[in-house]
């Protein structure tokens, strides 16, 4: 699967790359800026695993051998919208570091220091979330310009524009959880993992490679299912290594999600599961920047207590069972199909890091 | 032309706030906020003109005695994108005030203090970038599932998308400008006039009513050259408000532009015909807030002096020429059609805020 995903990555990189360099000439006659934005968003594009890419080209694969028409420029078009994501993420986020370089409003901060504005800081704020929303509008120019037939792109750009419309309000109840004190009951946890990470990293672009290959809707919706489960366990091996991922596999310090205070389904069930007195300790520790070691050991102890992965378990059992159901649903896939989408779950279940 | 807008925000209107009312229970599966945003969205675009919304039904018009199937939808998809535009403008200027009520970023940091959240300042941006981004998603699915025939919803879709891309690009050089402390070439002004207001406010909403109709290719194209043309005059209009209006009937200081720094097309006319004295004088009074009466009635002056004039004078006299053309270049259009874009144009030449 590793090598499944990499081998797609080149290929859409290389698109997007054309891509970006011929729409920021084109969008040069609007201003000074297009260019610039044009090679920043290639270059920002280009750091990241494309994933939600390749995942096209995956949904594609489940029920034809060929690869249809507007395969690349669909998945191009999942990488933008994850690069106009991710942009007005770590503004909201304040992160100053993404795929490995400054943050794109870092950058822009950077370029109003060198031109000496009256507020770099908040010219970068202002200059990413822009160039977040041009990406947003340059990927649904390029899905109403793919060369899928009419039928299939008209269907396409609904299907894209909801499903992101989804994640906005996800990200919304994302941003309030952040910095409100109050937990989070468990369905809700649950639900912001179905959208945010589910059906938007997982769903959409299965969904859109399998509309590209002519599935029908019923054979969509399955993979929709399909999505949002392997989403939740993707999201709960995430918290695990946030939590128990040691500094130099995960590039972050130790037990960074409680650190950083995130409202995460493996810390409800602490809660759940700990002593009052354990309850106590874990709630001063969230949050606070200055665990020391025992803390860690603390709560590295309590997330792998019985009773915790007791309730982890439970939860990725009910996600696997959600999974075959779908995959049995698939009437009209391809063995090698169905293969694929069990090889992308056992990718998820295993993944470290 | 003012009883005409005003008849179509009604039904612009009506239709989205039944739109988002029932899109808002859609989005609730993927969070809590989904009702929230709905109605705040609806109240926030209900307090506009719509002259967006209502210039679709116009271009429609223009070549079609009856209204298109898809006009009122498109319209509110117009406004939904307005609605977008202003939430991110308000959060980047930093504005509290939008259409007499507290901006959107500014309703949200409310909530946030009620819901004693960690940092209410910055909830509030976050949540409104959110809420921007949802409505341009939802503005696109709208455009995305209009009742107007496939093909013409499948060239809106990249109409759209490709302008609003646009829009993006010419407000990241309104950022930049807008903290540089480097004046402007009055070419480069004209630019983004062109794009931000003519394209965006008139071309873009005009050939979106035009194709509803079936209008060909060159006539919408006619529509777009009269709308940049058009859109400029809007906005020198715009800047002697901003500079010669009245506080009673502007609702903003006197010489508000001046104080705000702003890089009109009338400033850059008034420091090339200005001496050096003045033109030193000009420029510590931009940017200032301690302008005396004085100082106000200096600037007003500059604004009136016949070389300033004849530099505004000849390029509002260009943009007629430009109307001129576009109008007779236009084939396909009724005289009762023509008859109304000879009608916009005189309403934006005469109007005084």
């Amino acid at each position: 699967m590793r090598s499944y995903l990499s081998q797609r990555k080149t290929e859409i990189s290389d698109f997007l790359d054309r891509y970006l360099k011929e729409r920021g000439d084109k969008l040069l006659k609007a201003g000074p800026w297009a260019a610039q934005v044009g090679d920043s968003l290639a270059a920002f594009s280009s750091r990241g695993k494309m994933i939600r890419g390749a995942l096209v080209y995956l949904g594609a694969e489940v029920f034809s051998g060929e690869v249809p028409a507007g395969t690349v420029e669909l998945a191009a078009v999942m990488e933008l919208l994850q690069s106009f994501l991710l942009v007005h993420d770590d503004v909201m986020d304040k992160d100053e570091l993404r795929r490995g370089e400054p943050a794109l409003h870092a950058q822009y901060r950077t370029i109003g220091y060198d031109e000496k504005v009256s507020d770099p800081q908040w010219y970068g704020n202002s200059m990413a979330i822009c160039a977040g929303d041009v990406a947003a509008f340059l990927a649904l120019h390029l899905a109403s310009t793919s060369p899928a037939p009419q039928g299939i792109r008209a269907r396409l750009s609904e299907l894209i524009s909801e499903e992101i419309a989804f994640v906005g309000i996800a990200q919304m109840a994302d941003v309030h959880n952040g910095m409100s004190s109050t937990e989070l009951d468990p369905q809700e946890i649950i639900r912001t993992y179905r959208f945010k990470t589910g059906r938007y990293t997982f769903s959409l672009p299965l969904m859109v490679g399998a509309e590209l290959a002519g599935a029908a809707r019923p054979e969509r919706e399955a993979l929709a299912r399909y999505g949002e489960a392997v989403g939740i366990i993707f999201q709960l091996k995430d918290d695990e290594i946030g939590l128990l991922g040691a500094p130099e596999v995960t590039g972050k310090p130790a037990a960074s999600d409680i650190r950083e205070n995130k409202k995460t389904y493996i810390r409800a069930a602490m809660l759940a599961e700990a002593t009052s007195a354990e309850r106590r300790r874990l709630s001063t520790l969230c949050g606070s920047d200055e665990l020391r070691e025992e803390d860690v050991e603390f709560v590295r102890e309590l997330a792998r207590s019985p009773g915790v992965r007791r309730r982890i378990d439970a939860l990725v059992g009910e996600q696997l069972d959600e999974v075959k159901l779908a995959i049995e649903s698939l009437t009209a896939a391809r063995p090698e199909g169905k293969a694929l989408l069990e090889e992308l779950r056992d990718f998820n279940l295993e993944r470290v890091r």
